[in-house]
């Protein structure tokens, strides 16, 4: 049977080790900062920017929103240069989506690579790429940290990432690519993944379909960290039957409560280590 | 019995085509430019530069070999800086390795997107994992370009990847993270390799071990990519037992003669677009 990955318990750990960290840079007079920077009016990226703020501010780091309902390429990258500047802010996080008519690409692309505890910026990525010293992006950084806390060895092993967005899936190929590992990747919907899941000795799925994956695809003693957020209603599930999957695998992280709450976790991770420097 | 890819035809082709278009762009008064660095005395980074100098200059592109024997940082990425800004280069090209006690990640990282025909800066690369557009380093320009001049059919396929250098197996990873294929990746000293290259529909090597796949590593129809360049006093090698492969592969690249001589002129492809923007 295997041993759940609790991500909230994690989470809080974690939290409460970031909490003394932030104590210890308030005592030598540093307050670490975090810019938040969102645009547009959507109503889920609002929410979530504030519980974002809120998680910050519960272990000690300051926050400072810039809500720009409306606003312009040259108004987004002129805000960002001048908090690149700022030696008071430590991290930047642009919330994406931005809103329609700004370019993406560009925007995240004058995110300084110091402050770029979101992970996500261009630079940042081919850092990540190169094996170079740089912050991992939350999705990234919370496998990880989730394998770590449970004593789970990653090396020599083979993963398989399913669906390969910017967030998650290329990052973490990016990522162990310069590890001692075997990766396969496949985009979310290959029809033929689980000829290959059943291959993984670390199954990494991104494939927003509920219970696309089921005990038939995948191995004796696979760790399954499972990305998913598929609602029904108000209900959440995984793109994994954990339930049936757990049975064969050893480790599995549940949806909801596996990695979903690791990652605002990792964001202030990042940050508290920008301040330190 | 499998397709030759021959290098050296399909460089020849190509170098045809790459005269006209510089030609074409002289007559608008554009003359097209590569500016190349070299640091140190190593004998065969100063025999490749000139090579590729040469090659430049026969099919109408001017270069500028910026020979600097001993060098700090700061004048490395001044002169970086200065070409940067010189609206008559269009292409920068630092060979590397550089001389000891230089920092190439932070000399790569000065290089503008828009002249780094090489392809390997930090930016350049995050651009290739996140799918925007940008220079391919030449390695991974070569793969796309032989298959494209053989009709050999790229989507859909299971790529598998032995070797992951900074010039070859990373960036490749990351271009094809964006694109309907299925990719394994292993270090090149992975021992359970042949379990993998066995599945490949599509097989790129770089090894730096003579004749390491043969017959038994690969299934029927692959198309083999030979990046292995071993040499065994004045004769090269490939990674892959070329004859012995090529009776059940449906394609396969020869060492010497196949994606070797693609590699400069991949380059020159990319100093041409550079100038044409």
């Amino acid at each position: 049977m295997a041993v759940f990955l609790d991500g909230k318990e994690t989470s809080a750990k974690i939290s409460e080790e970031l909490k003394s960290q932030v104590a210890a840079l308030k005592a030598k007079g540093i307050q670490p900062t975090l810019a938040l920077i969102l645009t547009g009016t959507d109503q889920y990226s609002i929410r979530y920017v504030n519980i974002k703020a809120k998680r910050a501010e519960e272990i000690g780091i300051a926050t400072k929103i810039h809500h720009l309902e409306k606003t312009t390429q040259l108004e987004l990258t002129s805000l960002i240069t001048i908090l690149g500047a700022d030696p008071t802010i430590h991290g930047i996080l642009v919330q994406l989506p931005l809103h329609e008519g700004l370019n993406e690409q560009e925007v995240i692309s004058t995110i300084p690579l110091v402050k770029d505890v979101d992970g996500l910026s261009q630079f940042t990525m081919g850092k990540l790429l190169m094996g170079e010293d740089c912050y991992f992006p939350a999705g990234v950084a919370a496998i990880f940290e989730m394998l770590k806390r449970y004593s789970i060895d990653e090396r020599e092993k083979h993963w398989v990432i399913c669906g390969m967005s910017n967030i998650v899936g290329k990052p973490l190929a990016a990522c162990l690519s310069n590890r001692k590992t075997i990766v396969t990747f496949l985009q979310k919907d290959d029809p033929r993944i689980t000829e290959y899941t059943k291959q993984a000795d670390i199954l990494v799925t991104e494939l927003f379909k509920k219970h696309a994956i089921n005990i038939d695809g995948v191995k004796n003693g696979v760790v399954v960290i499972d990305f998913g957020n598929n609602y029904e209603g108000k209900k959440v599930y995984g793109d994994i039957d954990t339930e049936g999957v757990s049975h064969i695998a050893s480790a599995i992280t549940p949806v909801p409560g596996g990695i979903g709450p690791l990652l605002i976790t990792m964001l202030l991770s990042n940050t508290v280590k920008a301040a330190s420097y």
